[in-house]
């Protein structure tokens, strides 16, 4: 395998291929044109289908025929484009259909802008649509990353029946870096299996559907998600953790994009001797609760968490849901399209970690104990 | 003022009218066609505007038309029809405009069925459409509980220039009950402002915009934003509690329909002798974090809590967050339009009190220490 | 009544406000927008409704709804915009409702231009939507005459539960004239009728239906249709002639702007002392053939036609028909939004003219016949 | 060659596939959706593309888009849905794109019947959408027809790039006759040409396009299509005369279903030796006007035409066209579905006959001038 010098948004059309994606369907919006007009040439080397909808309702709608019948299919579109798709989110889900969508944020509410952003969390991983079911969520923080979750993605996909949504952002989208994939070539079609549409001759037929009208069977298929969604909850949460957490004062939490400065945030104060690590959930659902309370636990003993997003704060009701009064948590957002240097990160790691070890005033006698606890 | 017996949803219809809303934008869809049905007529007395729109995506389109000219206006639909307003929610949060809508939650995901559930829980407070915007949401738990908050919605929605949801479910849109409206005829109009596009003869042109391509524009605006949804949680929170959580065993939360059934199960085991209260929020967004982490507190030591939801656990989140880890959290969900008997409820709290205080086998010598700190 | 000056698209709307109409519905398209601009505001001083919709196919549904509970209801649009209501125009006639519809045609035909044009002949006299019914088509060739046949237009909409088209172009919604209305204030609303749906109590219920499945019904409906239509044939054809057709050698036929044009061209040739005359047909559908053939057996022997469209050859059908090979028929047409000027039209008239007379050779004796009939 | 049994609207499925279509779009209606679903599998074989679009305004647009970038191209609806389309159709045929619509005409207006009607013609013919231009209609008698007319549609479509639309009704829809098919397999793509949208590299870049904002540039592309729609007049017209019109009495015009019942009526009277024959048009635009005149031309002194039209009324006004007062023309129309039995048309064709040579009445002398020229 030979490394690629690609685009973000050309990179994720790239992997879908691979992954053996033959559908796309879409509606045009900045920041992720890209995407589209990606596909719009692959999809015909491939003998697969590109087609431009009327608008995000109808494009969810087609994915929703289109994963019906068994195809391996994609959706890409960027905020106000995906909360278009919140019912046909839900009937996807509720009808146990395999898909992905590419959501590049961009900066809300309303029409907004279009620098990056990481305000559609809550859409992402909580009541996008109505009623109970779950997205899987996975964050890229590289365009390698970003290729490697997108080969993973069809594979949740299919092996949940669940949409999976592939959460970046415009920086992610823009940037080039080299990249291999893993594999050559279109990708397999969808394995065996006993749901899609694909013509009943010869066998009973199958029903795709997600209107349950009496009440048991509606509870016995809300049951039959919830245990899904269990199992999800048990076996895919994804993280990474940069820099050892174990006795560090501050643990910053924050995906993607923003994981990405952090990281050098990170580099920047321990170059100082300043104890940090980085938690980045490369699952945003299910959210890697477990992974990061051990994390929080092996702080110091006054250790906090300074949760870092590209939002007015929405990952940080996960973080602070995994941290159950356990630790104080800080907060540093940012909203229009603004990302923050590693620098302004890296300040107000230091400010927090002022808050964890306070500075003597002058006059004042060191104490021991803790003097001993710096040197170890 | 005199009783009336009316239906829910007829009752939402006409506080709305009493509330001074003279445009009504909406698509049918059960359990809620009765609300529109009650207000093409209603509105016509009150030289006020229904209409039915294309679907759901246009009608809140109209809504986000309407309110940016000033008029006190309406939509209501149902679970998969909300999920179509995710986008237009996101603008008219975004363009800071008042409007109210109500939601007549059915059993989801997908088309799922129309029989009462509390699943869009997520979706009325957090993350139905892109960005980070707010919607104050309100559950009333009675007809005439439904048509105070009816009025108090747009009293918010007004106050504060947002979108303000009013969430039941069929169970409380069907149920006849004897309302009286605090006032007669049609409400006032909205008052003076200076947002509204009434023309710009003689003053400055008004302008009703989301877009801020300019990224620290865009950022002002957000943290304006946020600055209103602060305020909102620190004045808005509304909760009652039912019956005294001090030194109880067993505090249920639950909210809507659901809580009027805890309620009798909390009148029937308190009737038996067990401490259990019921901690209802009549505001789902704010949440009242505050006031429910107060009434844990109150509990006996090993107090635990019982979240009892029509759905499969989403308050369950903020009840979470509230509790911070400080006490045990049971859960007990439905889904699928089945409502939960009192009985049922109190067959739980009396499971949760077991835990609590756990009997001791016969024959077992009771625990000093347990019996001391009991009497303490 | 005083006259005021007004701009065509402005005098179309407030004829319509004083024909009655209180509701208008539509979606903004050059170069009609002036027409929902001056309705937006003044439907607000007589308590109308203004919506504009999601698109021309929303728009022509709602009007098919306003017009089915008995309220006066105009849309307005250009070209592409009355297309798309092809298939409401079917629905609204064959329910038989009254509603008036504005068409400021463009050049087409898709995107096109801007610029006056006649091309929607055939599209407002035949076969727009599907099915054997009929549009009544007035064409205005001044502002003045806008107005009256605005006010004529809801007259016969309600005379014959049919809508009513009124077709102009460019050039007259942007003139301005000095026009005077024939009524002050607000229309009266629809006159007391047995059709429209303004709920049943006390009466038998009425049903606004196009749906025959039946085909005993369906004839039924249609040939009660065609009776109508055949009624309008007889009654309703409004035409224009200008100049004494009698003995005349061109008969010049020309609609709407087009027709104001021809007149200056037929005073040009007439001081020449060329016998021509115009014939303009007021009803484009009825199209008045009886009169129209009348005219041309009034012309001179060997007199000739010249039709003069801004299409490539549509009225020349209905004028052909009228003629039924009893007349030669030349064609003067243009296209794109060029309007012919009256020159151009008098030196073709000039060389019909020299068809019909023509001027001997020098040298050849002039034929005695012809000249005792010249001189009569 | 073999032939096989197939259902009228399959083999349309069928002839489209063996004329090298690849691309549907659609969206389902009575009485056609035999069409959609059996391409819905044909599709698959031949490695095209069926897509059940969102409405039949979108199912044109794709249908643009796919002519635009040189697929061959089928939709298909019936009259409400073609009504729909106007915009499109308007669009596409002014961008001179190739593409083939099937119209299963149903018994309107408005929602109407599903049965068999032919009120469809004026729509087919003139002025569906805006502006000036023409569609080639083509009208299929039997189902053998209904083949050779799609290979032919799909032809001339390319020929002239422009929309050529196949008129037929639910009887030939529905009935099964043998039918064989000139080519095996899947048709070739389209020929090499200089305007489809495949990616410009190594060449100049193409323009699809109908927006000519500049007048002169617009009136030369009206030039252009008018030449080209002159052009399809001269060379295109097809009909077919049954029996010999040469001093016949009775010429019956009419087309499509209809024209195969009035061929039995045609046989039944030519046996009791009234001379009657059949003038059937198969292209309805460009309509064989000289052919019918001919025919005309060559009836016995007396002889009339009857036109006979499942609708009020449309053919007529072009066999009314094309006789130009020479010859009286009588008609019979139905609607609602109702298709009239061979005995209907002969008993009709018997009274026209009477008028041709009217019976002396018993004991009246039969007047000499009249008898002479019968025997002429």
């Amino acid at each position: 395998m030979t490394k690629v010098l690609m685009k973000g948004n050309e990179a994720l059309g790239e992997a879908a291929i691979r992954a053996g994606c033959v559908h796309f369907f879409g509606y045009p919006i900045t920041p992720q044109t890209e995407i589209p007009e990606y596909l719009v040439k692959r999809l015909r080397d491939v003998d697969g289908v590109f087609l431009q909808a009327e608008s995000e309702v109808a494009a969810i709608h087609m994915i929703y025929g289109a994963a019906g019948v068994g195809v391996k299919c994609l959706t890409s579109s960027s905020s106000p484009g995906i909360s278009l798709m919140a019912e046909g989110m839900s009937y996807i889900a509720a009808c146990e259909l395999p898909c992905v969508v590419i959501n590049i944020m961009r900066a809300g509410p309303g029409l907004g802008g279009v620098l990056p952003a990481q305000s559609d969390y809550f859409q992402a991983t909580r009541g996008h649509g109505h009623g109970d079911y779950q997205v899987l969520t996975l964050a890229p923080a590289s365009v390698q990353e970003a290729v490697d979750l997108m080969m993973l993605a069809f594979e949740l996909a299919e092996k949940y029946r669940n949409p999976v949504m592939v959460c970046a952002d415009g920086m992610i989208g823009q940037m080039m870096e080299p990249v291999e994939f893993p594999t050559e070539g279109r990708g397999p079609p969808l394995g065996e299996n006993k749901w899609a549409l694909t013509g009943h001759e010869g066998r009973a037929r199958r029903v795709v559907n997600s209107l349950f009208l009496d009440p048991e069977e509606n509870l016995a298929h809300n049951l039959r998600l919830k245990a899904k969604y269990d199992r999800m909850a048990e076996e895919e949460p994804r993280f990474e953790i940069y820099g050892d957490a174990d006795k560090c004062d501050v643990l910053v939490t924050a995906f993607g994009t923003m994981a990405r400065i952090c990281k050098s945030a990170v580099d920047e104060v321990r170059a100082e001797g300043v104890r940090a690590a980085l938690f980045r959930p490369i699952t945003l659902n299910p959210f890697p609760y477990g992974a990061l309370r051990d994390a929080m636990d092996a702080l110091s003993p006054k250790g906090r968490v300074l949760d870092v997003e590209m939002s007015m704060g929405q990952m940080l009701l996960d973080v602070r849901l995994a941290a159950e009064g356990s630790r104080p948590i800080d907060f540093l957002g940012t909203a229009g399209g603004i990302v923050p240097a590693p620098e302004e990160v890296a300040a107000r790691i230091r400010e927090v970690q002022k808050a964890v070890r306070p500075k003597r005033k002058p006059g004042k006698k060191k104490p021991a104990a803790r003097a001993r606890k710096r040197t170890t």
